[in-house]
């Protein structure tokens, strides 16, 4: 959690120049988000926060992120909504990075969900996908099943490091996922990183879907197997049945699964254990001790992996 | 800058339970401050800061900063204001530190002030000093000039890997210093840390002060001479009379300076010179890479410490 790119006071009154917002009353740095550099900014017109982007996210990418966000907002879902300049742009340059400038949502994310609050943000999962039906732009999921193997070859030399087993345990998921991986399931617009971190709440209720950085298209039922690894599990690996039985419930009453999505539970869980696996394990081995940011351990993510794989029919997680 | 200890939405819930402040609505850990954690607060009755104080506050200095912010608040000052539990406490524990809550200030800090801004904050250091005047603690300069030679004795043999000559440039100021420290200057409360990091302002005028966790007691005229240096400065390393001949005058016309305190000047200022230089160039040589903070630039200092020895007449800074 740090600021990469410092922004000074002379320099963001240059960059508000451009907006329609009104007069800076305070700028501070937040410590949010590992991959950007995250500014909270309050001025005469209202509470905002400033995105600059660094190196992970493509500046590509970004008319896809903040079209979404757009696209979202037009259709009443809670998630940061960028405030256009002056001539209309999404994004700009600022301290020789891609920055946006998005509205600023209260509430606060929890560490330790409830039962209550996994159904609360499964339902709110569903409602993200139900809107974002009709975006018009596509993203490729970079961390999809398809990119599994080559971040695994980069992993699995050196994973003995960090638990003993693990290659065995990377290269056999990584060849029963790609037997078992479900063609032809419905697909859309995924928040593909929907953790606890991500979602806001106020007084029980959600009041904000954040960070959308990883959003893409895929599996719809995808997003909910992430889900039910970020927010079912307790802090000593036990699977807590009750969320999970929460979670998916409120989920499919928005949006009904199909029989094809409830049977790909199981694998699709164990695919979502292995991509946050891979990511962590990856930033672990290759992790700069310069770097700010320390990184997140590996083995929670083995451990819901191995949870997974054991799994033999979706009664398992409630349903 | 970052945020050294985490706390939870839920850890947070516990904490206000024993203040009076409504519920929260934003929760942000901020980038700010090498020395503790800070995240800003919301709650349905204000903005407010809430510190976590790390190793190199003592627990035993927070009856001195925050009672004396509290002393300030009470004649005037804009400054952090001490929130006090429903008890009556000035500081509590949370994360296993002590911690404590305080009003959030409006404004925001400037990069490179101008000379109107070094008059408007020369203008509140006086301020400061004056309202400072019956605060009852005491907690003396720990990196006064008597601890400069105990600071200077740990980096002088490896002072010249940061900076060739720096070994004789310190040990000779230190000499230089010792024989001509002035003695029997008009002491009080000093900010002593009082650099446009910790000024904030809004249109142009100064909003608060904040980082009051260097003050002590030591002659108030040092606490000018910590200002020179970190404010009149331009970023090639020349120095800018015109800011601190504002800053000076501004100041004294607030509260005059007697003939003792302008002819030591030039002394005083070689003196923070030296004591930003040594703590910085301690932290550079002790720095662990693991940290989350990149320590600053001793050459800075060093460089401003050649300066002021040359400096001949109290004249030099536009008196």
């Amino acid at each position: 959690m740090a600021v990469y790119t410092e922004v000074s006071f002379e320099e963001l009154e240059g960059f508000l120049a451009d907006y329609d917002i009104g007069v800076p009353r305070t700028f501070k740095g937040i410590a949010e988000g590992v991959e950007n550099s995250n500014y909270y900014l309050q001025t005469s017109a209202g509470s905002f926060i400033l995105t600059l982007y660094e190196k992970r996210v493509r500046a590509d990418d970004l008319p896809f992120f903040l079209g979404l966000l757009e696209h979202l907002a037009a259709r009443g879902i809670a998630c940061p909504l960028p405030v256009r300049s002056r001539s209309g742009a999404q994004s700009t340059i600022l301290g020789g990075r891609p920055a946006a400038l998005l509205t600023f949502l209260d509430g606060l994310s929890l560490r330790r969900p409830e039962a209550t609050h996994c159904a609360a943000a499964g339902a709110a999962l569903a409602e993200m996908h139900a809107a974002g039906k009709d975006f018009a732009l596509k993203r490729p999921n970079a961390l999809g099943h398809n990119g599994w193997r080559e971040l695994a070859q980069a992993c699995i030399p050196r994973a003995e490091e960090v638990e003993k087993g693990l290659a065995e345990l990377i290269a056999s998921s990584l060849g029963q996922l790609a037997s078992n991986w479900p063609d032809g399931l419905p697909e859309g617009v995924i928040h593909a990183d929907l953790f606890p971190d991500n979602v806001l709440f106020i007084d029980g209720g959600v009041s904000g879907l954040i960070d959308f950085y990883f959003a893409c298209n895929d599996a719809l039922a995808y997003d909910l197997a992430v889900m039910l690894n970020a927010w079912c599990f307790e802090s000593d690996a036990a699977f807590n049945v009750t969320k999970s039985k929460n979670l998916i419930a409120a989920y499919a009453r928005k949006r009904p699964l199909s029989a094809a999505e409830r049977e790909a539970l199981p694998v699709l869980a164990a695919g979502a254990a292995l991509r946050f696996l891979l990511t962590r394990l990856y930033d672990r081995l290759n992790h700069d001790p310069q770097a700010l940011v320390r990184p997140k351990d590996p083995r929670e993510y083995s451990k819901r992996l191995r949870f997974h794989r054991k799994v033999r029919s979706p009664a398992e997680y409630g349903l």
